[in-house]
Order: structure tokens, then sequence, then C-alpha cells
């Protein structure tokens, strides 16, 4: 096969963390890679910002692209590696005009695709290329082939994930520690396991990215990032964490989307996992994903989440499959056959739930909240009364028995108006993953 | 593409658990198969020994092949899926035929492919077709996939893996119930869980198959069984499983193929792994795969690790990736390019150990016992005495530090020299894994 003899010529555009992982990487592991994809994947030409900074690693053998458009355009490039980030303007730019030059593109760029990936998949087919995106989701965990093709022959009805390792991060040492929410995230920041402006990652947005990704994947539906329902973990306390562990359970940010009957369910918040379950053990900078389908049941997947290497990795697991000629649609089905899912929030689910309520120590107030969760239907499996505080106030903690998570949050809502209750109380979900 | 209209033509020969249920899942998810793959997967025709059984699928619309031989042979067909299972005989001929008449296989058949694995491979090579098996490792995990796609950039550095459901089963269930490993057997087989002659599962033999492709693929070189040292768990004691639970440890059957430095060492042994790691979670009839790369750093793959739907999964994963015309070479690099490891055993680790002796409670055993650790440069982490039995006996429980495993032994065969040492000792290697 004269075909697999040619190299698969690269262009590689933004050179931060992951762009001069994937350089190192193909260098390094050179051999191997050839010896796997039958042919040398070989890097032309480099783009970044700044041309003059040092990052550690040799890009005198590699051209310098005079523009990401000129890159686009070259016309010896089989693949354009899009590393530059941001789901707008120039980056957006830049992937169309590589796809309308018939080139795929693999990217680690969740923003992008979240915001545009079903316009962007159906300029891809148009020009019979592909958008590849393993290092968008997960960072080194093969979760985006997993879905697309290593269960693809089952009906998947449910994708659990813990999909932000600086907030699982921030959990865990919160927990361990005994610490708070913002002193951990001030170190995680020093420590640059958090961006210096944090948001992004602390208020789920980014994690709910690659969740549209992951439902519109496992489900065959356009990524319908719009209708996500997020919440981040800004509002978690040490207290809750300590309560859930006496309880049983690890409080994880994650990502859900299921199909519940004809309908599809997604969210993205913080949840209690009981201990025994497997995603309660991912631990610090670790991600996980967890499938559901039909005939496999439950698989999950568990790796570091983000970083030069794990990154870097997904990456070449993308351009190894292009270097064989393997590929498949963005989405795993043709654009013109995914389905527009009417996505439904959490209000749509059945659930267990924690609620914590911050009382005045008085006569009446247990009797008080049980009666507002009675009126609204909800039924309690445990009450338990905590920590006295020197200002007279305490927490009592229910956990639910199944319900209306509207009901439930109704109920939360009635709590909040009683006077004897001193803050909005704090209402998780229980996820019996 | 008109070639993507055109079905995939299968055949599948074996209607077991496994068939049977490759030929549930084409029916039930037709629709969402045929949009994934582009083109339907179409099933031509089956065989299996008894046709008159009752197999609670609809085959009416199949034909019935007349003989193993005519579906090899069948120039209609594009896949046989081999669902037969045995090393050698009529599977074997079964499988080379179909190879020469240029057709790809599907099979669950570790046994045959840790056997024969290489030769059908330069076969399936030289017929510009392929051998697929993600069904035969660890049933619904795409670990198959994984190995030699999801982390094909990396230079992948070791494999571990609890790859036998009905060991792990076994000893989970002797942890939890607290019951002798008999017992549970007994129980497995009635249940189904174990086969009538249980000797391949339990001796570790399956595993090791499994283990012997695992390292093949993970390392780029041939399988080789006929070197890989394989310990079951048949002598594993409710008494050494509860003393490795109160050290903080579990004790699972671990596959481990790694490289160290220029070598590769596997073997298949019970070993303990710390109750902190992922794996040791990995409880009943589950499988897990935890592979390290050295860009990727650690991944972990969980899920079910037989049964109709998990393997039929699998099976299903290979076949749609067939019927859109990706395939990859057997072990991940075509055979020329599979390098001959000289493996090496066990012995060659430095690992630190687990060792339990049952002594007869007297004056200077605890001494006796730590000179001859001492005399072969074997140093203590931590001694315990356990269980003062009524006939005056008593365990002598002993962790090493890390040292060559070659010493270790020697040195438990000279613990087993001792006149006060009542059998031979219990050693077991330790994976912080």
């Amino acid at each position: 096969m004269s075909e697999s003899q040619s190299p698969l010529n690269i262009g590689i555009a933004g050179l931060g963390t992951v762009g001069a992982g994937v350089v190192k990487m193909l260098q390094q592991n050179a051999a191997l890679i050839s010896a796997r994809c039958g042919r040398e994947i070989k890097i032309i030409s480099v783009i970044a910002g700044n041309k003059n900074k040092d990052r550690d690693v040799d890009l005198s053998t590699y051209e310098w692209a005079d523009s990401l458009t000129a890159m686009a355009q070259d016309t010896r490039l089989d693949v354009i590696v899009e590393m530059i980030g941001g789901s707008e303007g120039q980056t957006k730019e830049f992937v169309e005009e590589a796809l309308k030059n018939n080139k795929h593109v693999v990217t680690a760029n969740k923003a992008l695709l979240a915001h545009h990936g079903y316009e962007l998949a159906q300029l891809a087919e148009k020009h019979n290329v592909t958008i590849a995106f393993e290092a968008a989701i997960a960072g080194g965990i093969p979760i985006v082939k997993s879905i697309r093709e290593g269960i693809a022959g089952n009906n998947i009805t449910s994708v659990y994930g813990i999909l932000n390792g600086t907030c699982n991060y921030i959990l865990t040492e919160m927990r361990e520690g005994e610490r708070d929410f913002n002193d951990v995230l001030s170190e995680a920041q020093e420590q640059g396991y958090a961006e210096a402006d944090p948001a992004f990652d602390i208020e789920g947005i980014d994690a709910a990215h690659k969740l549209a990704l992951l439902g519109a994947m496992a489900f065959g539906v356009k990524p319908d990032f719009a209708s996500l329902d997020i919440q981040g973990i800004t509002r978690l306390t040490l207290k809750d964490i300590k309560i859930a562990d006496e309880l049983g359970y690890r409080i994880k940010l994650i990502g859900m989307a299921r199909q519940e009957g004809v309908d599809y369910i997604q969210a993205m918040a913080p949840c209690l996992v009981p201990k025994s379950s497997a995603i309660s053990g991912v631990e610090g900078v670790f991600n996980a994903v967890q499938t559901q389908g039909d005939f496999v049941d439950k698989t999950m997947m568990e790796g570091r989440g983000a970083g030069e290497g794990p990154t870097a990795s997904s990456v070449l697991s993308d351009l190894v499959d292009l270097a064989k000629g393997n590929f498949v649609p963005v989405f795993g089905v043709p654009t013109n056959q995914l389905n527009t899912a009417q996505w439904q929030g959490p209000e749509n689910l059945t659930c267990a739930c924690y609620i914590n309520c911050h009382v005045k120590d008085e006569v009446g107030v247990v009797s008080d909240i049980t009666s507002c969760l009675k009126e609204n239907n909800v039924s309690m499996d445990s009450l338990i009364q905590k920590g006295h505080e020197q200002d007279g106030s305490k927490n009592i903690v229910i956990v639910t028995h199944v319900a209306s998570y509207k009901s439930i949050k109704q109920a939360v809502g009635s709590l909040a108006n009683l006077s004897n209750v001193l803050d909005s109380p704090t209402l998780i979900r229980i996820e019996n993953i």
C-alpha cells in the first residue's frame, strides 16, 4: 500500500502546555507511533502567539506558519491540530477555514464544540473530513473512543462523569484536609491547579461543555449546551462534606446525562455519591466517566483529567486513527441523523436528596421542618441534628426518600421561609451510581 | 459512497450464551447500529452443534450453514463471528479457513489467540483482513481498543488486570461472607458463575490467556503464553484474606505485564493490593484493567467481565468498526514488527511481600523466623502474631520491605524447613498499583 508509506502531514496551532506536549510526544515516541500507524506522523509547521518564547522543546525543524489562515490553507497538510482555545473569533474561523480546505481538525477545545459543534460537524462532513476531540473530554481517558466505538452497539442510557480536575482536587482537599473552599482554592491557584480566574472551572462551565458533548455522542443528538442546568462547587461547605461523609457519601461535581423514557435529562451539579460506588473513589485531579448501555451495563474509566502528558496522549490517539485512515462522524452518526433532543433539567428527575437546614435551636423547629416536608409530599429516610454552635444554632440534616426533585425543591423553598430557619437550606441530589 | 450502502454480511458460528447474545443485540439495536455504521450489519447464516435447541432468539430469517467449512468459504460473507471456543481442532481450522477466504474474524476466543495468535495474525495479514477480539478480554470493557488505539501514542510501561470474574467473585464472597474457598466455589457452580470443571478459571489459566494478549498489544511483542508464570486462587484461605484486610489490603488475582528496563515481566498470581487503590474496589464478577503509559500515566477501566450482554457488546464494537472499514493490525503493529520478548517471570521483580507462617507456639519461633529472613537479606516492614489456635499453633505474619522476589522466595523456602514451622508458608506479592 503505497499510500500508507507517505507521512501524515500536520500543522500545530497553539504551543501552550498541551501543544508543546504533542510536539514532545511525537518526538519522543516517533518510532513506536510510526509502527502503530504504518506511516510517519510529521509536523510540517507550527504557529503560536509568540515565536520567541522558550517552550522547552526543539521546534527548529518545523516551519513557523505565516498566519493561522496560511496554515489552514496549506495544501501540504492533512491535519490541523488546534490547541489555541476559545470558542469564538480567530479560533472558530481557523477551524472553519481548515475544514473548508479539506483538512481534519484535532482539538481539545470543548467550548468551541459545545457551542458550535453541530455546525462545524456539518461543515466537516461537507468536506469529507472529521473533527476529532478525544482530548476535549477527561484528559487522557479515551472516553470519546469508548462511547463512539467501544460500546457502539448499545443503546446508551446514561453517562455520569467527574469532568473537571480542579473541582475534584478542591473537593478532595477540603475533605481530606478539613479545609474551607476558599483556602483550598487559593492554594490550588498558587500551585497551578486552578486558573487565576477560576470561575470557568469552579462554576461548572468547563465540565458542562464536556457533558454537552458526552450527551450528544451517547444519545445521537445535537449538543445543547444552552439548555444545561449548571451548578458549580462554590457554595459547598466543609460542614456538608463532613456530614455527607458520616452518612456514607462523598460529594462530587457530577455531570449527568440520561434517558428517562422518551426524555433526555442533563445536569451539572454537586451530588452525594455512595462511598461504595467506584466513582466516589476518584480523587484529586483525576477524572472518571461511567456509562450505562443496554447490553454492556456499567463501564467506568478513570484517569488524569488534564495536563500536558494526558491531553497530548489523547491528541495522539486521534492522530494515530487519522494516520490509519480510521475516522467516525463527529458525534457518532452523520449530522442529518442527529436528533434534536428536548433536554430536560434535573427538576424532572426522581431522586433522593440531602437537605441541610441551619436553624435556631428552638422548641418545635424539627416539627416545623417535618411538617413542611409532609405538606410537599416529601418523606424522610433519616433526620439528624448536628453541631450545636456557640450562637445557639444547629444543623438539621435530612436524607429524603426518592421523590420528584421538583417537589423536594419546592419543599426546600418553603423551608427557607420558616422563621427559625436561618439561611437558605442546602439541597444536594443523591446519585446512587 | 455506494460501498457504505451495502450491508456488512456476517456469519455466526456458535450459538451459546454469547453467540445468541450477538444475535439479540443485532436485532434489538438494529436501527442505531445501522446509523452508527452508515450501513446495515446483516446476519446471513448461523451454525451451531444443535440446530433444534431453543435459544430464546428468533433465528428463522437466517440460513443454517451446512458446515463450518461452508460458512468459512461462503463468498457472500465479509465477516465470520467465531463463538465456538477451544484453541485447537475444528475451531482453529475454521478460523484459518475463514482468513484464507479473505474474511475478517471476530472472536471472544482468548485461548485460540494466546496459543496461535501470532501465526493467525500472519495469516490474516496475508489476506488483508484482521482478527478482532475485543470480546476476548475483560467482557464488555473496551480494553483492546483502548490499548491499541486509545493510548496508542504512548510507550505503555505496564498493564495490570483483574481478568477473571469467577475468581474475583469467589474472592469477594470469601471476604464479605467470611466463607471458605470450597464453600463459595460450590455455590458459584450452582449459580452458574463457575463451570462444572472450574480448573480453567480458578487455576488462573483463563486469566493468563487474556494477560498474554494484553502484554503483546501493550508492548508490541509476540504473545507468549508458554512462558507465563501462573498461580490460581485455590490455595488462598479466608485467614489470609482477613489478615490482609486488617493490614489495609485486598487479595485479588492480578495479571501483570510490565517493562522493567529492557526486560518484560509477566505473571498471573494472587496479590495484595492496597485498599486505597482503584483496582482493590473492583468486586464480584467485575473485571478491570489498569494501564500505564509514559505520557498518559495511569488509566483504569472497569466493567462486567463476562456474560451474554457485555461480551456481545464487545463483539458488536468490533463489527461496527469493520462495517466502517476501520481496523488495525491484530496486535497493534504488523506481525513483522512484533518483537520476540524474552519474558521474565516474577522472580525478577523487586517487591514487598506478605508471608504467613503457621507455626508451633514455642519459645524462639519468632527469633528463628527473623534470623532466617536476615540470612536471606530480606528485611521486615512489620511482623504480627495472629490466632492462637486450640492446637497450640499460631500464625506469624510478615510484611517485608521491597526486596528481590527471588530472595524472598528463597527465604520462604528456608522458613519451610524450620522445625517449628508447620506448613509451607504462604507467600503473596504486594502490588502497590
